[in-house]
């Protein structure tokens, strides 16, 4: 992977009163050009990138495709999702531990998402901040691994609450871990009665075709105009 | 555990123009009444509170200890660790993704740090935000588990540049994940020459010995007065 010459994005903060309304604006843009934008948010290691690799190799033969990754430093995902044949740009966060709407909008520019269906947002490893500022994107997708534990969704309740499906990742370690999925998800229930929870492995690729189903079936429905359904 | 009458701290947010100076005041305030203050960071799931019970039970013979456990909300890890017949508090955040000085110095006062020896600091699952502030501790105690990966510090330098040391946990499960531990003290050492690396298992209690052992060496030069040592 080490001729990868992608893009390392260092972005710019910026302090805009009102980033709720700048994030309607944006997805009325990505509306414009029918580009499906979707923020993945997770604690660090919880196997997002594995993730996103997971789903791709189920749609790129349908929808044109690119990720952003955003990090603090580094540039090991861009490079691992390049080496897969996506379009990547590595994005910089200068220390922040966020993403809002103008951050993504620099990021959406940068990778040409005009002409793509679906941009995937490898949002900072962190189930605190990027909760609390919304991207613009046309939906959340929440990853938890199990080894992080089935009570997350109670000492994390924003970003639970934030969560239009849920992905409960390394399923092939359950049997190592103390982690009991119908507790999982009731929890969940406690914060968001409609997101769907589909438990996944990256190692295996187990339980990837129906994640992959809800993803096209929500691009399709925004390509159609059904806005943020 | 449901007899938990433990206290519920709802922590005020501060705006002190010098976190720093501040936190260097109250590390003075604690050197006083020697009281030796560690503050432990990980990502969410990653297995703090168990690591926690692990060191207490080497050291609470010889040390009176107090365990602040700091969330967004609830009181899980809290409860655990009273029912092991620690004293504790739980502190809510208020939605903030790390704690201060002043954050430290309130928490300190309710549990009554001037007749404890150590007192531990549960710090937000977050690797990112809590490691920008100085929390006052003594020292910094970074956890990172199996399952996250062995690449965690290239993605999240500041954290590992600020740990005095690290503690490996789940290795139990090292064999189930690509978790490589050469590369990760490599990866660490990027970032921090000093701090010891120490592999621990939560579940099977493996390692701790080491660490507790570190941590009662810490505590007594702290007591004798070599601070920051």
């Amino acid at each position: 992977m080490e001729d990868w010459t992608g893009k390392i994005l260092e972005l710019k903060e910026t302090v805009l009163e009102d980033n709720d309304a700048d994030a309607d604006r944006l997805r009325g843009e990505l509306a414009e050009t029918g580009t499906y934008y979707l923020n993945i948010m997770s604690s660090p290691g919880s196997g997002k990138t594995t993730c996103i690799l997971r789903l791709i190799r189920r749609l790129s033969s349908e929808f044109a495709v690119g990720v952003l990754e955003a990090d603090i430093d580094g540039d090991v995902d861009a490079r691992t999702v390049a080496a897969a044949g996506v379009p990547a740009v590595q994005l910089h966060t200068g220390g922040m531990c966020h993403l809002d709407a103008d951050m993504s909008r620099q990021s959406l520019r940068e990778i040409g998402s005009d002409s793509l269906d679906l941009v995937i947002l490898e949002n900072v490893g962190n189930l605190v901040c990027p909760a609390e500022f919304d991207t613009g994107a046309a939906a959340n997708l929440v990853i938890l691994s199990v080894p992080e534990g089935d009570d997350k969704p109670l000492k994390y309740p924003l970003m639970f609450e934030k969560a239009d499906a849920v992905l409960v990742n390394k399923i092939d370690a359950l049997e190592a871990f103390d982690f009991d999925m119908e507790r999982f998800i009731a929890n969940v229930r406690l914060r968001n009665t409609a997101a769907p929870v589909f438990p996944v492995s990256g190692r295996t690729g187990e339980g990837f075709d129906a994640a992959a189903d809800w993803l096209r079936g929500r691009i399709i429905a925004w390509k159609e105009g059904q806005h943020r359904g």
